[in-house]
C-alpha cells in the first residue's frame, strides 16, 4: 500500500490510525490507495480510523431471566430507539453477569470500532466506568446518577427520592402508620437513594418503615416478600415496591392471601407501565419517565456522536400517579 | 504495506480480502507486515475478510411503542441472549417501520461487516427476506415459520395452531358456546395459522366465533375490543387474545365493567409471561415457550456461524396451560 501511495509504510500508519503529524493530502493519497487495494468503501476499514458505526452499546449487568420478567427495560429499550431508529442508530445489547465482564467488554467494543457509545444503566457508588469510558475516548451517558464530577454525563430527571416521598406523603394522609419498602439490590445507587426519601418522609412523621426488603427485582421476590409482610402478627397496611411488576404480583398475592386491594391493603408500584392503567384496581405508582430518559439519554449520547439532533429536555422529576391501588387506611376491626 | 512484506500490491489485495491463489505462506507475511503497520489486531480488519463481528442482528418491524408494550419481545430477547452472553455474542437490536427499510438495513449491516447473522421475527406471506439474505451470503433464521422450500430455517415450535386449537377445546368443554376471537394484524403468518386453527376448532363443534377482531396488539386495542365485545346484546362469554399483556387487560376492562372473571367471563392469553403466574385471577394462557425459541434460535445461528454449540431441541409444540381465568360457562340467568 506504501508503494502504491509512494509514501513511506510509516505514513500509511499515521494515515490508517489518524495517528502522526502526516498532511492531510497524503492521508488521502494512502486512503486513496488503499481503496484502491480493496479497503476502503467498507465502514468497518472507516472504524479503524474513528468509530462511526450507527452503533450504541447497551450492556446490562442483570441476570437474563429478570431482563424478561422486567418491561423496564422494554420501556428504556423504546425510549432509546425513539430517538436512534429514525436515524439510523442500532442498539447493541450485551448482558453480562458482573462490573468486571462489563468493563472487559467496553475495552474489546471499543478496540473492535464496533460502537460509536455506550448508555449505561445501574449506576453503582464507586462505579468504575465513567474513568474507564473517558479513558477509551468512548461518548457515553450514564443514566439516572448525575454526580457533576463525573467525566460522563448523567442523564435522568432530578430528586430521585421525590417520587418515592410523595408516595409516602400519600400514605400517610390516607392514615396509613405502618408502611413496608420493599426495595431492590442494596448496591444500587438509585436503591439508597429511594430509600432513604421514603424514611426521612416516614421520620418526618415521627415514624419508621415498620419492615424494609431488599429484593433481587424479580417476581418471586415480590410473591415472598409480600407473603412474608402479611402473615407479619402486625402486618403493614401498606406496600410500596421498586417496579410495578413486582406490585402487580404483591396485589395478586394480596388478593389471593384473603386480602382486598386497597380496602385491606394498599399498594404502591414504580416506574408507571402501560399495564398499570388497566389492571382493575388501576396501579398507584411513581412515574419516572422511564421512555422520556431514555430518549434524552439517546439524544445527549447522539450529540456528542456529532449528530445533529434537539437538546434533551428533561425537566421533570418522578411523580406520584395516584390510582386505585391506594386507599384510607381501613379502620380497625 | 507491499514493500513491508516484500510483495506485489495484488496479492496485498489478495491477502486482505482472502481472495485470489496466494499462498499461505504469502498470506501470512502480508498480514504480519499489515500488523507492524497497527492494522491487524482490530477485529475490524478482520471483518473486511470476513465477518466476524460477535454480534447478530434482530430486526423489529413494529413500531417502537408496542415493544414496550409487549413483553413478548423481552422473553425472545432473554431466551436469545441466554446462549449469546456466555460466548460474547451482542444483540444488534433495530426497529424499522416497514418491510423496505427492514430490507435496506441488512444490505447496509452486510456490506458494512457488522453482523455474523440474523434472527428474522414476524413471518409473512410473501415474505422477501430468506431471498434476500440468500443472496447477501448472511446466515438467518426464520422464527415460527418453517417452510422447508425457503433458503433461511425456520426455528420454532411444530403445529403452530394446537394451542389455539387446545384453548377452544378447552372453553367449549367448559360448555361455552359463544366465543370471541381476538387477533394479531391480518398480516403476518401465526395470526393466520391460529385463526384457521380456532375457527377449525369450532368448526368441528358446529360453531363459529361470535366474534373475530384483528388488532395491533397494543393495549389500547384490548381495551377497546374487550369494551365493544361485552356489550354486545349477544355477549360472548369467553374471549381469547394474542398475547398476555392484551389478556391482561382484557380481564381488567372486564372487571371494571362489573363482570367477574372467570365466573361471567373467561379469558385465554397467549406467550405465559411470567406475570400470569401470579395475577388474581391467575391467567389461562398458551405456552409457546418464547424462550426457548429464542434460545433453539441462538444455537442455529451460532451453529451456522461456526461456533461449536449443542444443538438447539425443540420437540414440543404450543401448549394450553390452564389456570384460573378460564371457568365453566355461566348458567342462565
Amino acid at each position: 500500500m506504501a508503494a502504491a501511495a509512494g509514501v513511506s509504510t510509516a505514513a500509511v500508519s499515521q494515515a490508517v490510525n489518524g495517528t502522526g503529524r502526516i498532511s492531510e493530502a497524503t492521508r488521502r493519497r494512502v486512503l486513496d490507495a488503499a481503496a484502491e487495494l480493496g479497503w476502503s468503501p467498507s465502514a468497518s476499514a472507516t472504524a479503524l480510523r474513528r468509530a462511526r458505526t450507527r452503533t450504541i452499546a447497551l450492556v446490562v449487568r442483570r441476570p437474563t431471566d429478570v431482563l424478561g420478567a422486567d418491561p423496564h427495560f422494554s420501556e428504556l429499550i423504546t425510549g432509546l430507539e425513539g430517538e436512534l431508529a429514525p436515524r439510523g442508530y442500532g442498539l447493541l445489547l450485551h448482558l453480562v453477569a458482573d462490573m468486571a465482564q462489563e468493563s472487559a467488554l467496553y475495552e474489546r467494543l471499543v478496540a473492535e470500532g464496533r460502537i460509536d457509545g455506550a448508555v449505561l444503566t445501574d449506576a453503582r457508588a464507586d462505579d468504575p466506568r465513567p474513568q474507564l469510558l473517558r479513558g477509551l475516548g468512548l461518548p457515553a451517558v450514564l443514566l439516572g446518577a448525575s454526580d457533576p464530577a463525573s467525566p460522563v454525563p448523567g442523564v435522568g430527571l432530578g430528586q430521585q427520592g421525590a417520587g418515592v416521598r410523595e408516595a409516602a406523603a400519600h400514605l400517610l394522609e390516607l392514615g396509613h402508620r405502618r408502611l413496608a419498602y420493599i426495595a431492590g439490590p442494596a448496591d444500587l445507587v438509585h436503591t439508597g437513594l429511594r430509600r432513604a426519601a421514603f424514611e426521612e418522609a416516614l421520620a418526618e412523621a415521627g415514624l419508621r418503615p415498620v419492615a424494609v426488603r431488599h429484593t433481587d427485582f424479580t417476581e418471586e421476590a415480590a410473591v415472598a416478600v409480600t407473603e412474608e409482610l402479611l402473615s407479619l402478627p402486625d402486618r403493614p397496611t401498606a406496600l410500596v415496591f421498586p417496579n410495578d411488576s413486582m406490585a402487580v404480583c404483591g396485589i395478586g398475592t394480596a388478593q389471593r392471601g384473603g386480602f382486598r386491594v386497597p380496602e385491606e391493603v394498599s399498594v404502591v408500584g414504580y416506574d408507571n407501565l402501560p399495564l398499570g392503567r388497566w389492571l382493575h384496581p388501576r396501579l398507584t405508582t411513581v412515574d419516572q419517565q422511564v421512555q422520556r430518559v431514555g430518549a434524552a439519554a439517546a439524544r445527549a449520547l447522539l450529540a456528542q456522536c456529532g449528530e445533529n439532533v434537539p437538546p434533551p429536555v428533561l425537566d421533570g422529576r418522578p411523580r406520584l400517579v395516584v390510582r386505585e391501588s391506594t386507599g384510607p387506611l381501613p379502620s380497625a376491626p
